[in-house]
């Protein structure tokens, strides 16, 4: 049976380059070694690495506009500390939308003040807010283009005063923007990008070596940029899944492509939810996510039919966060159209019954 | 051809590790989903992780024993930085016995006093220097038990007074040990547990918690531990085929008998170096790594002849460390005894021509 992978991560990723990873861990290139055990130093890597920091920028637009793109361990997690090591001085403003907002605000502050301009939290981050003021005397704002968790997704971002620093993780490389608006973007690969254990950061250089503390090596962005995101042993797999997935993508279109296919999903996903009297979104509709879809069932008498109905599909990875409950449906770059329509078929299949 | 991989790391892993892990990499338990798309909440990895976690304690003997066993991002390099962020309030004593010991003490600098109780950087770190006293009002005492780059391994280690941290990249699971002598081991998984990704860290639970200092959360090893080594979404592939070589190694016989192997290889590595006269050892002979075999040619004039013949054998791998340069035979517990055969056997030819 076909598997419709709505997993939020780690998630679906093309047969094309399943196929491809696979392969490479017999075999690389035919040259007797599996990509696994030859050194990273080699020309073989080397190339891989390059390949993945050239299509990152390439994709994103940012090509010869003073960014470095670096493919890093330690999760997009990791990258909540690391923004505060790198570009915290005195003070920095972050926008709460979601969980993780919230956790990155929790890291920075063990090491200065931090405010928040905004918070959705009061209302269970069922919303994004808005219109709110990034001071100018503050060393950067920080946002999270998409939140996993809740389903709500900036539309647009506010004009900053200061560096900006985004956490993509769960919407890079899905839609236009003006990616330019962005001094440091990080995401980690598990969603829209390849398997867990890599984080692609995307860094303008000039925002970099401007804070008096002395930054670990490993910590210090400076570091990965001078040693071409090699200081040490990086991730070999996860890196080369990340490229295949880039270049699927570049072949496919690039992200103007992907969008298309990605609002056509987000239409007929959140169609569904508002025809069929069955079932409620959870965020707020002006603010939804075009790649989380988060929704409940209006009636819990029927979810024990309607999760039987699912398995039948073989639809996979629907349940929601513990936090929010119900269902999410990620529809991640990777995820096909015809999977959204099986499970929209379900959902009216209940009405049906119900 | 057959290739005979010496790589120093990402190094070999046997074929059976590689043909599962390309399995899965397509279809795991045949559920229809990669091993990478699948949520790491899900049953199928949490599985992993707990199989993995155990499988290191027991391979090591310390199950019961108050250890706990993590599989983290960010390389043997982060746990440089984790050691000191963790254990070292006023002051820690490090052993400097090579290039890797070298910078986990530069980390460690930055955050307090550092002592190096005995270095062997003058001579090239060619040799483990003994005899050193370990204070017993310093808070931990840290070595690299051996040394990947010169080819150097401690053979004993030293009753300490303090708790002991033991960077095990390049030597873990390959001989016994009393390991309830360290109260921390850290091992990147590249070298003789899986591919490069995940980082193996033991440590002795009663250890934590006594630093006043803050510690950011991924940064935490009782955070880690406190989340069953899931903090944040970790490194699924490269965790998994660490597994996988544990379990390899536990039905081999587990460290006692690769122990023996590996003996027996570098017993005819170092008879051929010692033995042919066109063949110079790098490190002093006491301390001789089993893993990590460094000569030179003594007639440099042989340099193309001998590695055009390296490479008709299918030799691969085998170019030493640009900081000692020569040859490193890396001999790690995945390579077969007939691999060290073939390269003795060019060796001795050499010997016949020249
Ligand atoms: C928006 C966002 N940020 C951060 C994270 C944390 O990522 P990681 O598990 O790689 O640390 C996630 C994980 O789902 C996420 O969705
Ligand atoms: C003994 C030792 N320690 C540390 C490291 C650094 O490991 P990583 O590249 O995973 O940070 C190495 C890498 O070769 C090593 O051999
Ligand atoms: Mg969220
Ligand atoms: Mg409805
Ligand atoms: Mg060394
Ligand atoms: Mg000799």
């Amino acid at each position: 049976m076909k598997i419709h992978n709505f997993s939020a991560g780690p998630s679906i990723l093309t047969q094309e380059v399943l196929l491809k990873a696979s392969e490479a861990v017999l075999d690389y290139n035919n040259d007797g070694l599996s990509l696994l055990e030859i050194s990273h130093r080699s020309k073989a890597f080397v190339d891989i690495m390059e390949k993945a920091r050239s299509l990152a920028l390439e994709l994103l637009g940012l090509e010869g506009k003073g960014y470095k793109a670096l493919f890093l361990q330690g999760g997009a997690s990791t990258q909540f500390l690391m923004v505060a090591l790198n570009l915290l001085e005195k003070k920095a403003a972050y926008l709460n939308t979601g969980t993780w907002s919230d956790k990155a605000i929790k890291e920075a502050k063990m090491h200065d003040d931090i405010i928040e301009v905004a918070s959705s939290k009061d209302a269970g981050y069922s919303y994004i807010p808005k219109g709110f003021e990034i001071p100018s005397d503050y060393d950067y704002f920080h946002c999270t283009s998409n939140n996993t968790i809740f389903g709500t997704q900036m539309k647009s971002f506010p004009d900053s005063p200061i560096p900006v620093a985004c956490d993509m993780s769960s919407d890079i490389f899905s839609r236009s923007l003006d990616f330019t608006k962005f001094d440091l973007i990080y995401a980690g690969a598990q969603k829209n990008m390849g398997p867990a254990g890599t984080t692609l950061v995307v860094v303008k250089e000039d925002i970099l070596g401007k804070v008096s503390r002395k930054i670990p090596s490993m910590m210090d962005y400076k570091v990965h940029i001078s040693k071409g995101s090699m200081f040490n042993t990086p991730p070999v797999f996860p890196i080369y899944t990340s490229m295949l997935t880039l270049e699927w993508l570049k072949n496919l279109g690039g992200i103007k492509a992907i969008e298309e296919i990605n609002e056509m999903k987000a239409r007929v996903m959140y169609s569904e939810i508002d025809l069929n009297p069955l079932f409620k979104g959870y965020a707020n509709k002006e603010d939804r996510s075009n790649m989380n879809a988060t929704f409940t069932l209006v009636n819990e008498d029927l979810k024990e039919t309607f999760e039987t109905m699912l398995k039948e599909a073989g639809i996979s990875g629907l349940n929601g966060h513990r936090s929010v409950g119900g269902y999410r449906a990620s529809m991640y770059n990777a995820l096909p159209l015809d999977s959204v329509k099986a499970l929209v078929e379900v959902m009216s299949e209940l009405e049906t019954k119900a």
